[in-house]
Parts: C-alpha cells; structure tokens; sequence
C-alpha cells in the first residue's frame, strides 16, 4: 500500500484536491493519509475541518500555522511555522508520496518539508501562469516535484519547458471540475440555495431573479490597494442596481484591507442589495455559478469553473493575467466605469457554452491511477 | 543609495560572495547590508563572523537557525526558522535587493522571505546543474530571483530556458574566482602555509612534498550512506600512502555520519599521516590547491577553482554530477579500487593548465556595477 | 544612560505601561527602548502600535507572533514565536532592562527571553491573585524577575512570601491609574464622547441617559463555555432595558467563542439597544467608567479602576477570582437572574466613593526612578 | 487508564526519570507516552533516543529542538520551538498528565505547552536551590504544576512555602537513586567497566588504581568564563598526577567554551592520563562513582548519588550552591590550589557512609501510585 499524505490548507485547497482525495482513498493500493493546516482549521475562513469529517476523512494531524497580521512578513513566518512542523509529522506518517496543491505559502512549507526529507512529491496545478507572486511560487514547486498533474494543455506544455521530464507530466485535468461536473449533473440546486441567506450577512433577496457574484482577493505585490479596489468594485455593482452575493476574501497579504473595505461599504451604504458571506459551501457556489447573470472580481472560478459551466464572467485586474480563458471572460480594470459596462455586456449575453478547458469531470481517478503505477527518481535533474 | 543585503549562511557562502561584498561597499551608489546566518555564526564550523569582521564588513544582523540534529528533517525545520526571523530583520533595515548566493537551504529562507516582502531578489550561481537536493532548489530560487548572476555560459543558457527574460540574466562570473586570482597573484603562499598544522589535529608533514586533499560531504539524497563513503576514501588514500589534508565535512543533512566515519577511522588507524581541518582559510586553501598532487571528494571547489588553477582532481560519486568541468578532473565511482587508480593517474600527469570557465577574476566588480543599474518587475512572468 | 526596554502585546499592556513610559522616556538617565507585539500590532484589535506612534514613542522593533486560532495550543505555539524573535531583538538593541507587564503569553515570552539571556528583568502587577492561567504564569514570572512592581500591598506582601527579598520588591501602584487620574482631572469628557458612535457597530443612544457596559472575556480554563457565558450576559442586559456599551473579548484562547456569541445575539436579536466596539480609547473608557450606571462582565478594570473612579460593577464568575476589591463590586455566577438582580441594585446605588487601593496616580514615576537606581544579582536565589 | 506523557530532553533527564518510566509502564492503571526532544534525540550527547528503545520503550513522537549556538539567545529559541512543537504532538496523543523532569530549558517548553493547553503538570526534582538559571526555571514550574514530586524533605518544605497546597506535594525521593540501588546490587562492576576505553579519546589506564572523575558544566549565569574554569580544573588534576575520567559537557549556554577548553588542553599538553566521554552507561557510571578516589567538578551527581554511594566529592564554584548535601563533599572555588588541596584530603579519606538524603530507591514506584490516583484541579490558585 501506498501511503499518500494531502496536506490540505483552505478551503479552495480543499476543493480543489476532494475528489482525487476520494479516488485516493477508495483505490486498492492507496492509503490516504490527511493533514489539516493552516486556514483549513479556522473559524472564521470557514471550518474546513469540520467539512472535511463530514466528508468522512480522517485527519492524521492538525498544524496551526497562520501568523495574525495578514502583511507579507507574516505569509514567510506563516511558511516558517509550517515548516518547523511538518517534517515532524511527516515523520510520523511515513508518507512514500505528499501530494500538494497549487501555490499558496502553506504549499510552498509542504513542498520543501516533502522534499529536503527525500519524499517524492507530486503537485496539482502546475505550469499555469497568473500573477502574483503565486505564479512564482507555482514555478518554483514544479521545479521540485516529482509528479505533475497540470489541468490543461497549455500548462503541461509549459511543465515540460521548464525542464521536466515527458513522462514525470500527466495531464489529468482539475479536480475541481470533477465536482462541478458532480453537482451539476445531480439536481437543479433549489434545495440547496433554499435556506443559504440563513448564512452570512447583509439582505436578501430572490435568487431566481438576476443577481451577481463578487469574489475578489488582495493582490500581493499591489499590497496597499485592496480597500480602495473592493471599494470600487462595491460601487460598481451598487449602481447597477442588481442585488449581489459577495465573498470575504482569503487569508492572503493584504485580505485585512479588503475586508476593511466591505466593512466600510457596509457601515455607510445602504447594503439590503448585498448579501456577504465568510464562504459558501461549494454545492451552493456552483449553482449559484450555473445560475448568476455574472460574476466579478479576481476568483479564478471565473475563469476555471466559469469555461465549464459557461458562466459570464468580468475579471477585474491584474491577478489572472494570462491564465488560459474561455470565451465567457471579460477583462477590465479597477475602474468603475469599466466594470460597469463589462458587467452591463455580460447580462445582454446570457449564459455561454461550456468548454472543458480545464478538465472533463475525471480528474481525481486519473490522478490515484498515476499515484498508484508511478516510478520516480528522487534525485532530479534538470532534462537539458 | 540602494540598499544591498546580503545574506552569509556559511563558510562557502562567505567565499562564493566577498568579492561581491567589497564591490558593493565600495560603490558610490550602494549601501551594504551584512546578516549573519546559521553556521557562519558557529565556532564548530569556523566562525565566519569573526573572519567578515576581521575583513572590515559590519554585521546589521545575526540570526541562529541551525536545528541540531543534521537529519533531513532538521534541514526543512531550519528553513523555518530562518523563514520566521529573516522577514522581521528586512522590515527592520528594509533593503532594495537581496543578495542570495547559491542553494543551500539557509539560501533557499532568504529568497522566501524576500519574495513574500515584494524585494527584488539577486541571485548568484543558479542555472547549473549538481545532482543532490541543491540541484532542485537553486532552480526553484530562478524562479523566484529577479536579477541573475550566473558563473559560467552553460549556466546562463539554461536560466533564459528556464524562462526568465534575457535582460534579467548577467553572466558574470563565479566572485569565488576573484578570490582565487587575487591571492595566486599576491605571493607563493609559503608564509600562509608555514603554521598551518597549528590548527587540526592529526599528523604533521612536510607540505612541499606531495599531498593529497580529500573534501567529502554528505550526499542528502543518499542519507545514511556518509560514513561508508568516507570511510572508502580514506582507506583508498591511505593505500596509496601520500599524507593527506582531510576536510570535516559542511552542516547539512548526514554530515554526522561523514564525521563518525573520519572519527572512527581515527581512532582505529594510524593517523599520524592525515590531518584534519574543520576548516582551511581561503587563502591556505587557495595554495593548497596550487601545490596540491590530487584535490579528492566531492567538493564543488575541485571543478570550479580546479579549473582556474588547473589542480589534478579525482571526483567521486554523483554530487557534482553534471557540474560543467575542465579536463582537470576524473570521475570515479565510491569503489577504493577506482578512487586508488584515478589518483595515480593525476599524479603521473601533475598540474593542469587554467581554464577560465567559471570566470577571470571580475566576477564583484560586476555583480556591483549590475545591482547599482538594474531595473525589475517585482511582478514576475515567465517568458512563455 | 540605562536602557530600559518595554515590550507591549496588547492594548491592555499598554494601557497598565503608558505612564511608566513617559517617566522612562524624561528620566534623564535612561533610555527608552519600545518593542510591540502580538495583539498590539494588529488592526482587529485596535492598532495599538498607532496609537503609541501618536504618543511620540518610536518603535525599535515589531515582532508578529500570534498563531491564529486562539485555542489553547496556538497560545503556547504564539509564545513559542516569541521566544524565537526576541532574543534575536534583545541581541541587537542589548537592554540593561527588561520591563514587562502583567500575566499574557507574549509576557512569558519576554520573560524567558530576557531571562536566558542574562538581561535583568522589572515586572509589574505582580502578585495579584485572579484565577484562570494568567495566575500561574503571573507568579512563575515573580520567580524570573529581578525587579518587582506590585500594584498593591497585599500583592507585594504574597511577592515577598514566594521567596523574593524584600528589597527588590517595590509598592508603587498600578501605572494605568495614573492615565485614569489624569483623564479625569483633565475635563469632564463631553467632548471625548461626543463621536464615539461614528465607532463601532449597532445602536446609537444617549449617554447622558443611564446605560451599562459590558466588558466580558473567555476563561482560559473554562474553554468552549465562551458562547454560553456571554449570551447570558447579553440577555440579562437586555430584559434590563437599559442601553449597553459590549466590548468584543481580548484575543486568547476562547475568544472566538465570546466572539460567535456575540455575533449570533446581534444577529438574531433587535440589537438597536447595543453598541459593539473592537476597543474603546483609554480616555474614552474613563469618562464611560465614570458615568455608566454599572459594570458588568469579568474585566479587571470594573475591579482596578472601578475602585479608584468609585464605579458600580457585577463581576460575573471565576475570572477575577480573589483580586483585592473595593466595595463597588457585586460578584455573581454566570446565572441570568443573579446578574439582573446584582444590576438592579447597583444601579439604586449609584456612584461609589473613590478607593485607590490600585495607586494613587503617580505609579510611572515612582517605577522609573526605581529602575534609574535599582542593583540587582541576575543570580536569583530564594530566600529560604 | 490514564494517559502518562513523559517528555525525555536529555541524557540526564532520561536517568532522573526511567525508574518512573518503568513504574507506570507496568502500573495497570496507567499508560505510558514517550516522547523525545532535545538533546536525547543527538548522537553528539550519546543517543538517548537508541537507549530508551533498548530499554524497551516506544516513542510517541521525537522533536528536534536544539539551535545550534549554545548562547544564551539560543537556549531561549530552542524553547520556543519546543513550545511550537509539542502542542501540537499533546493534541495528538492526548495525554491526562504531563510528567516533566527537573530544570533544563526544554522542560520549560513541556511545562508551559501542558499548561496553555489545560493538561495536568507533574514535576520531579522541585524546590531545590542549586544557583544558575536553572534554579528560577525550577521554582517557576513549581508555580505551573498540578502534581510535586520532590526528591528531598527540604524541597518538599520549600514547595509548600511557594504556595504549594501540602495534598499535592508528595516526597517520594529521587527516582535516579533507584537506578543506583538497583546497579550497585546487580554485581560488582567489573563487566560493566571491562571494555569501557573502547569508547571515548585518550588515555588508557587501570582502573582497579586510584583514579578521579571530573564531570564540570557551564554555569549559564557566568557565560564565558567556562574554558578558563575547565582549564584550572584539569590543570589541577594533573599536578595530582593521578588518572582521570572526564565528560564534556551538557549542551547549554556556554557548553562550547567548556568544549574548547577541552579540546585545547588536550592538543596542548601530554593527556595519556586523561580519558574523554561523551557521556557514560548510568550502569558504568555508578560503578565508576563507588570506586573514584574523588568526582571533581560540579555536576549535581556528585552530591545527590554521591550522597548516597558514599563518594568522596569536590564540588567547585556556584553550580551547586545550596543543594542539600552530606559529608562526603568539599566545596571550593575555582583556583587551582584550593582544588587540588580539596582532593587531596579526599584521597586520604576514602569512601563516606551511604546517607540517603535523596531517596531511598523506591521513588519511582511511588511516583505511578500517585499518578494513578491523583485529582487535581486544573485551575490553580496560590494557597495565601
């Protein structure tokens, strides 16, 4: 049996990986074993945790590891903390493969942990190119795992570029397009939005007319700007007039002015047209996707999930730069009169086709499969 | 004046960058900024803030990282020490550019710590090719530095592959060299060398006659290892019957089995013919290498300052794997029999003529007159 | 000139500190070294280190060390921070020095750093006795510390029974009466109330009319009973009638708890009755403190403070445990019908008369002319 | 069954606990949890971690802790990471009681992470007054635990003046006697020291002939004094010109000065006569310590076991001021002439009388009784 550790870390972490968690832990010569750090044991992102017990994982270890202060000194000290811990646990579990996800500072700590204790490491979501100084981090990982699962085309092409050997590339898809693909296919989701303003705060209002959907996140190197961006955003919306649910940003550098920005809003505008939420559990995100005459912000659901579900979608900024995009994203800047218009074009269109640019449901299988049959040399080298 | 910080970690660290140092503190745009680092602050290792004091450099900080232990996990668990102490020194003496030289693991806290803080972040060597965990992350740091000092050509070409623009990589050198041509040119060395075996323990001999160095580290993909390794070299040398200089091994993981196994062969030998150093200074060692019959081990200084000086070397085992190489050196397997033939044979051919490869002697000067002049992005994007 | 080093971690800390600042910061032989931390660094609970900006102190450095989760291991995992930075911070500005304040994690932090290193350590407020964790580490710090600096006599007669000599013990009393004898010789605090609703979230009422605080804190040793504790609370105040002023809880474990039981009353309860405030400044609370009708919760203030302004105060449950009380005090179980009725004859009482049992306003003086003369041993021996 | 945890930190610790350990691993009410950090998990201070699982016992978990530097800044770091670790590991085995062990700093991270997290504190070896650093660790966790253990009636009697309730103070001796009881019944020793120079550097002689042990420790509060301390030591010795044993030091504050004191008088002078350890078998050394002509130094053992085996002792300098002694030991500065004056009259004395001031070799037994049948409350209050 191969024992397979998916450290999981917030809550996109974790939809992101969930199905490839479930293959794991259903394959025959896999054992799965998960660990909890970072904001995935928080309160106030949303217990993960909690979800992930539901889910029917066990947890073989808890690592808290978020430094309060949301500045981008404490993203390295959060790093560091994971740091001084993980390699103890991964002691103590004896993983033969970490598998991790994305870009994040939490992956960066499990990445280097796996990877000075001579673990191969295999990584979701690799090659994509985004912005931020995620786009970095996600560079660098490849550079040090053993294993890549890219979601598309373009970013298996990119794997390999940098120096990767064919063969250690398997394009496999997103797991997370395994659980929209799952929910959509399942109902039309009015049982699972009829009790959702129970949650959060702010107004409410009926979901089977017109509303919006703003996500939006700092932007690490625009560390500084994310109050005055939320705000612009907020009003934007606001004069439109259509009432809209909004999400509470990641812990990331530079969340704490975001949400500085929402609270704000909130205490000086008439906010019954907004409903804000800490997070939405992911059944109800995705039809609210499926259903939304648009969505706005940063979130690469936009643009991920968004091409599957063919959600129209006005993507303001810089932290998406470059990531491979369907025909259902408009881009724009942080200005409101731009992201008005964008989002007044996106209503007049309506609903676009899918396009699995981003995986065709199948992902999670794929990945144990690979996990379960893959040879690796814990010694890289470079392929030129 | 822009703020240059350089971070020394090591003994080797030191070495690789003064020349750098003493080009950036004499500069008139550039200010300097020393910190001290894991085992450049250690008397066990050679105290190397003793010697940068006693070379004129003020130290802004001193941060002890080192989890004893030198197991794989412990490398990981100093990272994060370094990860958690280094942000709250930049904020303090808030540099323009980091300096980050190499791939050790205390490099690998430096360039996170700077890339979390939005820093530019200069990296010196990357773009080669090693074998061991190093190989993997003086890649991950090219992906996150945003000025490139590479040493040789071949190092350059592989960074632009790597995807980094062209004018953002500056083949310069490796600073190492300076040091080497400096002190070639400045005397014959007889004075350094006259009270050498004040230091070390073990035998006495007369250095004029032939000798042999032998410079092993641990391999940490090939934990546990380290005393076997050493233990046939040492074996092979004494066979062979020259006196030897032996070199105890740096910090990193398995550098304690190297060490039991120079220990326990002292205590079971006649060792009246080896002498061993925690370290050489640079100067000593530069001679040693010019007068030298044969340079054995693994030691990165056999290629590199090999080359320059043309000094007959016997390379064993896979940790400079790929590192490009002059005609100086043979490549032997951990076999006593291989290592006895090779040595032979470089002392048959004795010294070699210089090849340049890793640089002329400039390597500072530039690197210096480069930081005073470069533009960045810290928003970073690979070219494809 | 002795360099007295303060390190503040909360706004609590800063308030029992600020005076003594002052008196260190004019003593013309010492200096004042100011280092914040934890909680006082942090916007969601009242930047701290903004307002000590605003008094003219300037910051030698900042040390983010809160692991966020506030359960009970990120407690000792936030000290654990502390210890890891500090001497690294002690190292570089090298105090004769230390002064801290109180029973907090970041506290014992200091403590140990300090300690280790060989720094002499003053330490006020020692010797009191309260319940919950704080007791154990405020006396474990009575037995680190060189210098000691109760606030009132029985204090100072439990510090010399732990085994400290009488000489190092000196009664000055508590620095924060100093702020709040101050404030109120200054004016009446019409004008530092009058906008204090442009602050906080809910209701705006009148304070000229009767109205009620509340100010109530998670119980370390009582963890996962916050929610409960202070809805009782909450619904007490509210069949009361009276408008309320609620202060959210101080970050530790638990208080996420308080937190979410406050955020459920707002939610599901006519809240135009209420006021919540993140923090309220020192002058504020004062005038507030002077005038409400009654204290209720298990704040230390309605104990310290309440003596010295005369405040009516019900003091709910075990966590101010055996503090030395004057006779505004009312103690009460966490029981709905004991705090009404404790409210409801305290406010047929009225204002107290004035007991400074606590000090006498002129604590910060008395302890930096202390710290100008004091000896010490840094070897501690008990005295019996 | 209650769940036992003891955290094992060094060579020492593991000696002044085993019986214990033994004790509860067997008591049928009680389940043992091991857990090593520190120093027991080094080769360079002999692998306790290799011990303990000889003698049969399962780790629970192993925590490297130790900064390297052995400073006084990095005592205090070495805490913390142990405070950053061990919460984590409590979270997961979950023990009912933490039994910690005397008064090294790594004790200080046990006490401290059982306290934050509200597991019940059992503490060996309190209130003893012995000078450094250590002797305030001590007595602050006196003020942390739930449960005493001291070893002698004047510890006892001093913990209850702390503040102690009497119920929670249980005199059961010192659980390192019992091994020595248990080793000096055993036989004679000849076995056990047949082949004991095949381990550790130096001389060979006959140990059947007078001959001296010196075992001498930084004192953490006189940090760089300790190579000349160490020096005027083995000087002295060799004036005598008898044989001796010698151990380097513990890691602490100041260990690598003693070390280089060490080292340099062995490259310096003529040490046929002296033979170097690392550390001894408990076994060996009990043996050794019945038959010394004198222990010379100022390791606790020399009075606590040496009180009860009879041993002729000079104890130098401060390190063990005020511990409860018996006739067998001689205190003297550090000056060469008073020392060897000391072991001259020792060496015309000869062996003392067993006097069992610290326990009568059923301290352990005692020490799981207790533990199997305490209650305690967690909420400590002071008894005055």
């Amino acid at each position: 049996m191969r024992k397979i550790c998916v450290v999981v870390g917030s809550r996109a972490n974790y939809s992101s990986i969930k199905s490839a968690m479930y293959a794991i832990d259903e394959h025959p010569n896999l054992e799965l074993q998960v660990v909890a750090v970072a904001s995935a044991l928080l309160d106030r992102y949303g217990s993960v945790e909690t979800q992930m017990k539901q889910d029917g994982f066990d947890l073989r270890s808890r690592v808290f590891m978020l430094i309060e202060g949301e500045t981008p000194a404490t993203m390295a000290k959060s790093t560091g903390i994971g740091l001084i811990e993980l390699p103890t646990v991964f002691e103590q579990i004896e993983p033969d493969i970490v598998l991790t996800v994305g870009d994040r500072f939490e992956t960066m700590a499990t990445t280097l942990s796996a990877v000075y204790m001579n673990i191969a490491l295999a990584h979701t979501m690799g090659g994509e190119v985004s912005g931020t100084v995620d786009e970095s981090i996600r560079h660098a990982i490849t550079k040090f795992a053993h294993i890549h699962f890219p979601a598309c085309s373009d970013a298996r092409d990119r794997i390999i570029r940098l120096g990767e050997p064919d063969e250690s590339v398997h394009l496999v898809g997103c797991p997370r397009i395994d659980l929209v693909a799952e929910i959509l296919a399942d109902d039309a989701g009015d049982d699972a939005l009829s009790e959702m303003f129970e949650h959060g705060v702010g107004g409410v209002f009926d979901i089977k007319q017109p509303f919006v959907i703003l996500s939006q996140h700092p932007v690490t190197t625009e560390y500084g700007e994310g109050e005055k961006q939320i705000t612009t955003s907020l009003q934007a919306i606001q004069k439109l007039g259509l009432p809209a649910i909004v999400l509470w940003p990641n812990p990331d550098a530079g969340s704490e002015d975001v949400a500085r920005g929402m609270r704000k809003f909130r205490e000086h505008n008439d906010d019954s047209n907004f409903h804000f939420f800490k997070s939405i559990p992911i059944k109800q995100y995705v039809h609210l996707m499926s259903r939304t005459a648009c969505i706005i912000g940063n979130s690469s659901s936009a643009i991920r999930e968004g091409a599957y579900i063919g959600t129209p979608a006005v993507n303001i900024g810089s932290r998406q730069n470059s990531r491979q995009r369907g025909s259902n994203v408009i881009d724009v800047d942080h200005i409101e009169i731009e992201i008005a218009s964008a989002m007044k074009a996106q209503l007049n269109h309506g609903r676009y086709e899918g396009e699995p640019i981003y995986g065709d449901g199948r992902a999670g299988r794929r990945i144990a499969d690979v996990l379960a049959g893959a040879q690796w040399n814990i010694q890289k080298t470079i392929t030129y």
